[in-house]
């Protein structure tokens, strides 16, 4: 763990509890779903969606649009057709969501001694709008978006790399998913498992420590904080 | 002054005090010369090395290769030869500048109301650290690289909105220089001026109110916040 300049935290999961914020904005805006449900399905259609892009399907696509088409397929899956203005703000859900409790006190530590980004498939806008109502304390924000490139592709996280300057062994990914991790060893970067039980709500499995290649695993940002404080 | 969300800062001159950062670092690093004029003769090669980008004679540069090719020029010119560990370190003082003293409880009362980006022709990894070393409270980075288009090319400006999920006119450039104003205008951004008598030191005229079109005119960020909160 020596040598590392900066630490990049994944986002949805990872650093905020998307499932707990996702669901809570759906219980208001569309009160006769089951809104837990609803949240987890939405998600689910998060990695095949940017899989489209990452493989040349596609073209670009910010992540507000990826979630717009996810949500329009499940609202009429679930035989519901909201107005434009309802759909619009179950969008903008994912751009408000609660930090999990340790990461302000775990990030503000870290920050002392690392150059701390948010690196997340999240548009640059999402995690501005997302970092600072949460007030976490990042240095700076690196979207995939910077690199029109979605994690796991490499060069998403080389380009965080090359815009902070610094060699990709010089960064630590920190992720509650391995195959963010995965990613990240495969551009160069370093890894560190921040293992978040509860990511997906009380009915799905998240990825644990025992199933994930990583060079450290913690449980908390707090973890993080005093494991690189003995290095 | 109504429909801004989006408060864009230029840093050099602006947020934070070049010349006495620089002119200190040289005085410790060349102790032989006279190290404003030394800093002020260096800043003079900032505009003309950006327009060979901008104006296509070359491709693409980081400033800190700019600022190292300026570096040796002047270094030739005043008979100098210091070895390649101090030419690194000479470019590193640009990485390390002291805020001007309005700057930090300025941006903090600016940045409850609205989002708060630094928007500069350093690069993402200069400005990162220097934010950072100033304690500067900017919500997120956005530097010229992010475009590869230096100010005040109109690209610039936009990429910063278009980053930001922002129209141009929501977005108010900050700056203490009227070509920087002018080139926001241009991209259709609001513009404050923020006059800084002696940015450019004791024996060169920095830009005044008077010379400068804007959209209102401040002499600190602490005042630019009181005439917003007034809107």
């Amino acid at each position: 763990m020596d040598g590392i300049r900066v630490i990049a935290c994944d986002i949805f999961g990872t650093t905020v509890d998307w499932y707990t914020g996702v669901a809570d904005q759906v219980a208001d805006l569309l009160p006769d779903v089951d809104a837990g449900g609803f949240a987890s399905q939405w998600r689910d259609k998060y990695v095949p969606s940017m899989a489209n892009v990452r493989e040349g399907r596609r073209d670009w696509a910010y992540l507000d649009t990826l979630h717009r088409e996810s949500l329009d397929e499940l609202l009429e899956r679930h035989g519901l057709d909201p107005d434009e203005d309802t759909r619009r703000r179950l969008v903008l859900a994912w751009h408000r969501l609660p930090a999990w409790p340790d990461s302000l006190d775990g990030l503000t530590r870290l920050r002392e001694r690392y150059t701390l980004a948010a690196l997340s498939n999240g548009g640059f806008a999402l995690l501005t709008t997302l970092v600072k109502a949460a007030h976490l304390p990042f240095d700076c924000i690196l979207s995939a978006e910077l690199a029109r490139a979605y994690k796991p592709d490499p060069v998403a996280y080389r380009t965080a790399a090359r815009l902070l300057d610094v060699e990709p062994g010089e960064v630590l990914m920190v992720a509650a998913h391995g195959w963010d991790l995965d990613g990240a060893r495969a551009a160069g970067l370093r890894t560190a498992f921040l293992e978040r039980p509860g990511e997906k709500g009380p009915d799905r499995r998240a990825d644990r420590a025992a199933d994930v290649t990583a060079d450290v695993s913690v449980a908390s940002f707090t973890e993080l904080a005093e494991v690189l404080s003995r290095v």
